[in-house]
């Protein structure tokens, strides 16, 4: 099958949990992309990529490593690569990697976990990873109704972060069964939670879980957490999500 | 001119700029729309409304409080709806309502103030609205090159803080008269700055700048600044800016 016909099949959910790949889209993504561990399959690339020096230079280092990184370039018309959806396609670069296994081994179990309960947004769920990154979370687990983390638009949002932090999907049960054996205490944020700021989590590990956008973290999670904490604002019913999670991180990482 | 012509032009900003009118989009959005002291000219609304409960609920006090309120009801198609482009428009009410005139008259000058600095996401701008009201932000001013507060996608992600927050555009020159004749001090926000957990404003004013998703704040604000601040994170380049400027005021408020 052809790359240009694998990329638009790519958009799809179904099809990115099928075959295990996933798109990369515009230049600074590809650039991540190529400096991570995930193995790259193939890139198509348009003639407006050679319109920026950026862009120039990462064509020149794709063409010269296409093969010792068995890469393969296709090149196509502006209009093709426009057809493979995403708005970041007009940069003229699309790649198509294949997504890590990831799993609950070798988590620190004393580093502070994420999980995601239904967080519809795929911005949102890029920007969370994109923080949960950068505060140095040990992983964070996708639970059943959270947008896919192989999204083209959460793995723009990202912004590279997917590619070296450990994200992944998993059931419920497995992750409360991880939880459990390694005495991993479960935080619910919710509006009108205890305030983070006074919740110490004094060196033992955490899961600290976030809930959809509009009704919040579910009962059955909910109702396995040991404590419900929150941000105490005023004049909105809530924050946007992903601003409370980088609060929460930031909050439980600074002291 | 007919309401449905007035908001299909209300997606530019230039139209918005020349009536001082904007949209509000979807049943949530026009719920808080009514309920703050904003002026609503119209409120266009399609048999989509009605499918819903809460839709339903909100025609009826439409309806209801129509001639007390000076507030025209069209009744069109969906299609006709769909044509005022957002995607909140399958709810099936769009309201026309008129920008606020806000000013740095009275602004309190021992609180906080933001300052977008070519903050260019409309997403972005509208999160970091309904955040800065949710910390009592005093006001936020956009600078030239910041999105327009009033574009519909900044309205429908700010959840409804735009319509009682204290949020204007307003020219460098203003913005910089306004904080010299209060003697508030600029607190400009980087990769690398001062990490903000150690900075406090001990009841002084304080005006943070947040610039571009791409290149921070412009060189000129940048040094007028007394203080560059910012969030220690390790992994990634930055956070983003809306996360990043949650984590900001959060700190700044809480001690």
């Amino acid at each position: 099958v052809k790359p240009l016909t694998v990329a638009r099949d790519l958009q799809r959910r179904r099809a990115r949990e099928r075959t295990g790949l996933f798109l990369a889209e515009g230049v600074r993504c590809v650039e991540e992309l190529i400096a991570s561990p995930l193995a790259v399959q193939a890139v198509i690339i348009s003639s407006a990529l050679a319109e920026t020096e950026r862009g120039e230079r990462l064509e020149a280092t794709l063409r010269e490593s296409a093969g010792a990184r068995g890469l393969e370039i296709v090149d196509v018309t502006d209009a093709e690569l426009g057809s493979v959806a995403g708005t970041e396609t007009s940069q003229g670069i699309v790649a198509i990697a294949r997504q890590p296994e990831r799993s609950f081994e070798n988590i620190d179990p004393f580093g502070i976990m994420l999980i995601l309960d239904g967080v519809q947004d795929p911005g949102n769920v890029g920007t969370i990873l994109r923080t949960a990154q950068a505060f140095g979370v040990a992983a964070t687990i996708a639970l059943p109704g959270t947008a896919d983390i192989w999204n083209p638009k959460v793995v723009r949002s990202a912004m590279g972060a997917l590619f070296s932090h450990r994200a992944f999907h998993a059931s419920e049960t497995e992750t409360m069964d991880f939880l459990s054996a390694n005495a991993i205490p479960i935080w619910t944020t919710a509006v009108g939670g205890t305030p983070v700021s006074s919740c110490l989590r004094a060196g033992s590990g955490v899961a600290i879980v976030v809930g959809n956008e509009a009704n919040g973290v579910s009962s059955s999670i909910a109702a396995t957490s040991t404590k419900t904490i929150g941000i105490p604002i005023s004049g909105v019913e809530s924050l946007n999500v992903a601003v409370a999670t980088g609060i929460v991180l930031y909050a439980l990482t600074t002291a």
